[in-house]
This record gives C-alpha cells, sequence and structure tokens, in this order.
C-alpha cells in the first residue's frame, strides 16, 4: 500500500471537527437509568433538591433522559481546543509485535497536563458555574487526575476551587497535589478538621488516612455551607457521560473518515466516565437497532463492581450524604486491597452504564493487576506511550482478543480507550519492575460484608 | 473572522509531511564549527579516532560540514509517525491574557513519554546502532530525560542499553529512572564500582553524590570496553543538531502553510539541541541572505554560557576521557548552585551555535529562576500545559518580548520552543509553589576559577 493511502498511525480530526454537541445516550434507552433518590425519603430527586448541591444548568442535564443532544458552549470548544482533537491512533507496532491479523486503533486522551479524558468534563462542569456567577467549586480527588483536570478548568474561568485530597494520597503523593496548587488551587488533606464531618472522622478514627468517600462528605459540607459554592464530581453522574461523549464522536469521526467500522469497543470501567463516553455514540447505534458492536467493560478483579457486584441503590460516598444511585455496587464501605495500584477503585458505577449492563447491551471482565502491569509494560514499548494503570485494563482485554484473532486468523477491528499517562504512578510501576506485584481478589465473604451495608429501598 | 479561516489553535503537518531530510546547517555556514580535537594532541579527530567510541555512520554526520541534507531512514520516520508531527501552537489564551498584539507560537515537543524533543535523536542514534550490527549502548542521563528518550528507543529496535544516572538524580528522583526500567534499560548510579573511574572517584571522594561529567566517563569506558557497545550523547554534538533539524523544519512547513512569518524566534539553552534544531533552517535562510529572523538563545543566570562564559576549546566531561570541543564555555568544573531547579545546567555549548553566536547570527539573553517559574505557573494557567523548567526559560523572553509589543502597539509574530513537560518536575514547582525558591547567580570570582581548568589550545 503506498504511504498516502495507508491509514496513518494517529488520525487527527480538524480543529473545526470538535463535537458541537455532546450526545445523551438516555434519549435512545428504552429503560431509562434509574434516578437519584433521597437517602431519607427514597423519593426521586428533583431541580429543586440538587440545587443547594450542583450547579443548575449540570442539573438540568443531570435529569434530562429525553433530550439527545446538548449544544457544547463556544467558551467550551475553545477550551477543548487547546487539547483536541485527541488522535485515534492504529496501533500498527503493537499489531506487529503480537503478530495479529486484527487492526487495534486506540482514542488516546492522555495528551493534556491532567494526563487523562477527566479534562473533558471538568471544563464544562466549571463553565456552567462560572455562568451561574458562582465564587468557586468544591471537591474531591484521589491519586488526583479529577483534581488536576479541575484546577486546569478553574485556573482557565478564573473560579476558587477548594479540593479535598485523601489525606494517605496528599502525602504519599504529592506531585498531583502540586500540579493543582500550580494551578492556583487550594488542596486540603482529608479528613481535615475544617469541616463538621471530618472533624467527627477523625475524632472517631484517630489517624485515619482517608478514603474517597470521606472526601466527598467533606466537599459537599463545603459547597453546602458557603455561599457561592457547588460541588462537582468526576464520574458515576450522567451529566459526566454526557460531556465524555465527545470522545465517543470524535472516535466515530475519525473512524468514519476511512470506513472503519469497529468489531469491539473497549474500555476500563471504574466510576465508568471513560467507558460511558467512549461507547455513546455506538451505544445510541446499538439502541436504535441500526447496527452491532461488541461492547466490553473492563475491570480490576480487586474491585469487580460489574462482574460480583449488585444492581441496587447504594450510597455514592461513606458519610452518606449524597443522594442514592442505583448501580452495580459492591457497598459503599468496600475498600480494595491497599496492594491494589490500578486505579478504578470505586465500589460502583455509573447508573446509565448500569442499566445497559443490566440490559445485556454490553459485556464485562475483570482482570489482575499483575497481568495488566504486563500488557502496560507491552505497550509501553511498542507504542511508546507509558499508559495509566487504569488504561492499562483496557489494554489488557484488547491484547487478549488480539491474541484470539492470532489464533483464529479473524481481521477484527479493535478500538480501546486510552484514557490516560502513567507518569504519576511509577510507584505502581516500580513494584512491578522489581517483581513485588501481587494480585488480590476479593473472598465471597469479603463481599457479602460490604454488600450488607446496602440501604433497604423498596 | 469566521471559525473557517481563523489560523486553528494547534497547527498540525500530515503524518506524510514529517520531514524526509534533515537539513545540515553548516552547510550554509561560510565559518564552519571547529572541529573536536584529541586532548592530548590537539589533533582534529578523525573518523578512526572516532570509531572506538561512536557508530560509524553517526561519526559521518558529525564530521559533514558540507551535506545539506540526510535524508531519514524510513524506520526513524515510522518511528517519527507515532509521537509526530509535533504541533506548533498559537497560544490565543496566553496573547489574550497579556493583551498583547504580538501572535505567539509554540512548537511543542513534550507530548510524548520521554517529555521532551529528546526523543528525535535517541532514535536516530539507536536505530544507526542497530543497523551496524551493534547489541547496544551506553549514555549518561542527570535527571533522566535523555535516559529516558533512549530507552524507548532501544525497546523499540531491541538493542541493549546501559544508563548511568548521576547517583543523586539515581536517589531523590526515582520516576524517571522507573520509566527507564520499564522501558528495559538498566540504570546505574553514578559513580558506580562497576568501571575504573567509577571506582577512581568513590576512592577519591566517598560519599560523593556524582555529576553529569563522572556519568559520561563512565559510559564512555564501558562502551570503549565491551564489545559490540558504543556510547551516545543527548545534545552538544553536531549530529544532534541535525537530527533535531526535524523540530525546525516541521515548524518551517507549518507557519508555510499559513503565510506566517515570524519576527522572532525564541528558544532555551543548555547544551543546544533544542535550539539547534528549533531555529536550523530560520538560520539557514538567514545564512544564504534570504531573509532576516532575531534568533534569542536563552539561558539560565545561573549557568551562562553564552552570556558569560569564553569561546575556547575545553573538556566535555569532567574525566576529560572525551575530546575537546570549542565552544562558549564556563570551564568543565563549573557545577550551578544546588539551588538551581530549572535544567540546562551543562558547562558548555553546541560548537555550531557557538559559532554562530560569535559570528553574530544569535542574540542570548540569561534569566534567573524565580521568574522562570512565574512565567511558567502563568503559561500553565492559560494555555493548560504544565512546562518543563527548562522550556520555561524560552516562555520568559517570550513573554517578555510580547509585553514590550504591548507597551510599542507592535503586532509582531514570536515563535518558541516549548521542548517539554514538568511532570517530573515538581520537587521543584514544591519550591516554588511554597515561595522557597531563590536566583542565584556566579560572582565573577567563581567563573574566573572554573575558567580556569580550561585546557590551553594554540
Amino acid at each position: 500500500m503506498s504511504e498516502q493511502n495507508k491509514i496513518p498511525y494517529k488520525i487527527y480530526l480538524n480543529e473545526n471537527e470538535i463535537p458541537k454537541q455532546w450526545y445523551n445516550v438516555r434519549a435512545d434507552m428504552k429503560n431509562k437509568p434509574a434516578p437519584l433518590i433521597n437517602p431519607g425519603t427514597h423519593e426521586p430527586m428533583g431541580f429543586d433538591d440538587l440545587r443547594p448541591v450542583f450547579c443548575d444548568e449540570l442539573i438540568k442535564q443531570e435529569l434530562d433522559n429525553d433530550t439527545a443532544y446538548f449544544d457544547i458552549p463556544q467558551e467550551i470548544r475553545d477550551f477543548y481546543k487547546m487539547y483536541r482533537p485527541s488522535p485515534l491512533v492504529r496501533a500498527y507496532c503493537l499489531e506487529k509485535a503480537l503478530g495479529t491479523p486484527a487492526k487495534i486503533y486506540y482514542k488516546f486522551e492522555g495528551n493534556n497536563t491532567s494526563g487523562s479524558h477527566k479534562l473533558n468534563s471538568a471544563i464544562a462542569q466549571a463553565y456552567y458555574a462560572k455562568n451561574q456567577g458562582l465564587k468557586g467549586l468544591t471537591t474531591e480527588t484521589g491519586a488526583g487526575q479529577w483534581g488536576t483536570a479541575l484546577s486546569m478548568a478553574c485556573a482557565y474561568l478564573g473560579l476558587d476551587l477548594k479540593v479535598f485530597m485523601v489525606k494517605v494520597s496528599y502525602e504519599q503523593k504529592p506531585f498531583r497535589r502540586e500540579v493543582m496548587r500550580t494551578y492556583g488551587a487550594s488542596v486540603t488533606p482529608s479528613p481535615s478538621m475544617e469541616t463538621q464531618i471530618g472533624r467527627k472522622i477523625n475524632a472517631e478514627h484517630p489517624g485515619t488516612t482517608g478514603s474517597l468517600g470521606c472526601a466527598i462528605s467533606e466537599a459537599v459540607e463545603v459547597a453546602t455551607t458557603n455561599e457561592g459554592y457547588r460541588y462537582v464530581l468526576g464520574s458515576v453522574l450522567n451529566q459526566v457521560l454526557l460531556h465524555q461523549s465527545v470522545i465517543g464522536l470524535e472516535t466515530k469521526a475519525a473512524l468514519d473518515k476511512y470506513g472503519i467500522v469497529p468489531d469491539m469497543i473497549i474500555g476500563c470501567a471504574g466510576g465508568g466516565s471513560n467507558l460511558g463516553g467512549l461507547i455513546s455514540p455506538f451505544m445510541g447505534e446499538k439502541l436504535r437497532g441500526e447496527k452491532d458492536y461488541r461492547i466490553i467493560a473492563v475491570e480490576p478483579a480487586s474491585c469487580p463492581s460489574f462482574t460480583r457486584g449488585k444492581y441496587a441503590y447504594d450510597f455514592c460516598d461513606t458519610g452518606m450524604v449524597c443522594p442514592l444511585a442505583k448501580m452495580y455496587t459492591l457497598g459503599s464501605n468496600f475498600i480494595p486491597s491497599a496492594n491494589h495500584a490500578g486505579g478504578l477503585r470505586y465500589h460502583g458505577m455509573s447508573p446509565i452504564l448500569s442499566q445497559l449492563y443490566a440490559d445485556g447491551y454490553m459485556e464485562a471482565v475483570s482482570v489482575e493487576q499483575t497481568s495488566v502491569f504486563e500488557a502496560a509494560e507491552n505497550f509501553a514499548r511498542t507504542e511508546g506511550i507509558l499508559p495509566a494503570p487504569e488504561s492499562s485494563h483496557a489494554i489488557r482485554v484488547a491484547i487478549d482478543e488480539a491474541l484470539k484473532c492470532k489464533a483464529s486468523g479473524e481481521e477484527k477491528t479493535i478500538v480501546f480507550g486510552l484514557t490516560g499517562t502513567g507518569y504519576f504512578d511509577l510507584v505502581a510501576y516500580q513494584k512491578f519492575n522489581d517483581g513485588e506485584m501481587t494480585d488480590y481478589i476479593p473472598t465471597d465473604e469479603d463481599l457479602a460484608k460490604s454488600l450488607a451495608s446496602l440501604p433497604k429501598v423498596d
């Protein structure tokens, strides 16, 4: 094939081809995702119930199950132009190294300072807050990807930002903390002494190193008790999947440009923001009966919400201040083993993806972390990108599927989401390089115990 | 202006527009750079003299002052396609924040796992080594950018790689070390007990934390005493500037596409690899009398080779095993103050750039590190990219020039090189965020002392 006609290594759209609208997959779902409900009354949360916590425009997006397309405001599109369109990469070198007839593509979302796709929703959420005349935002962050993304968005728009960072990450992973500070965010280790809930947790568990659920509760408290502040969240919510649809829309536009039709689409799944965004336009075609694709969610064996969780209403945070969401969950007090380095540690899953999975539109597989890092190393050495551990879950399954094609001789087209880079995960890589990484799978008893904490909802 | 006609935020070339040849600026220089000479005899080093240390093809490139263009082998171009063409970015957001009528562009070389432009020469050097049938390569690295780039190239080609990493960086900056290991390189803290020179230095200076010059000497010793190994270097050398011309050629092609003619081109200068590559085609036009541009080298005030150094033959390493090079130098035993966090710590400068500077084709300015980090923070918050401290020297001067335009009302076009990202420099950013960064300028006495070590060459 001549160099001119060959599919390039990287398919870039033009700046003008950045989507002008987000796509809301809920509009094409026959069974809509279950609504958020009040943890006390179990009544569905309406616009007014959510206003103290979230920005108005974002609540509208959260609750709207019918509008298929939402215009992307010009200011957000301009911000997107600083790091989008992101490339759809043909993994020629990986294909060659594997000796597979499969054609492998990945949508690479890591080429921005936040290092992941999180920025797509961060700028949208910050924009609507600014537009509402708010002073600032609060949020929580674990390892710091979401906090970094939101810091960048708030710096760009001149919004104040207060991040509660899980204490153990604040102390042991100081680098993302410093990125956030460079972007002007204030970063507080959680649990702190600045909130009621933080003081309570510190009193009850002296010396605790914190958890994501606790940091959420602190961030929500500060947002609801300070004039001009709201709380924002980087995954799970319907609005986040809406914003992240930009990933899938670009992917589809790039594939369409070359007449490529994928056989399967693979993504890692923590709270579901990347996977939900990546698959959305493809899922839309599937829901409308226009096309069929295999859609595969990959999760860690140590935190297996889809494959071993229960589809039920559960708390989103450990402080139990947030609404209940119906989702595949391991129970809100589930915490993956400390030796799990691969991210994707959230106990629940996006309600949209949960409903789609329950209805049989998606598959899910779980993988163990040593094999994930083997795939990551293989990918880094052949494709030149050091992947985030989270993203490497998708790489693992993409490689496995490509090897099945090698065995069968099938020339399948595989698309996967490479959500981010691993530059801030080198402690985990070091463990792997030193041969000290181990796997962990929760026992049935572990899961039964954490699932016993599910609230009773009729 | 309609969205269609506006210059985009990022000008991307097509993959087929990646240069097919490197440009050798020496071909257009009337005064050629001075040759490398033997430290003992002071005779110019010829092909045979250099063969024990360097790969054959690279020596040819090193010594060739006349051939204007060298074909880029297809395998290198294929590797380039994994991360090139790199974008030429219009800094719309920075312009707006500064309120300047200047038009600012930057060529961004940081979107690859090595985090900098170093990969452009690493793959070239590794390719020629592989092609010569060698088993492996040795090199030194300080903070690790070059070592990381070479690790990626060697992993891709299946070459063995031994990196001597300055001991203090090996211990205090473990992350780039782990990236190198993930790419299969062996990384040894220098001075080690594996080489004669290392054992000697350890004996003479017990507890020493090493230096770049010492690591060079160890890497050269291993290359010359092991069958099938050669030594490679990431900057200073003519061959490196040749490979890095890909930066400038792409920049020029992108500008030409939109009919943009820069008034000035700004780059940071350590050993000169980025600056030399970025300016090469523009310098070629200037040397041939076709066009005129202001070309500005920016160096740290704490390591001011151009602005306060001497143009003379000097040692390239502290072990004094390498050939002598004629260059602007501060003396091979010059070491910038430990509080200098901004990179660009090499005592010398590319012989090509040194000759061009001596002949008046370039300007040079030095800047202090606190003002460099102020510029870095400003850039990060407006343009969304956390820059490497090295690159931020160029940002500082680009901002200063843009502010001069604001004062004068001139709509000048400024192009600068953004060589890399600062993801592995967060200890320095933390210092800045905490207000603990200080500046340091060597005294005239300091410089007189280090310049006293210059070898006597007639």
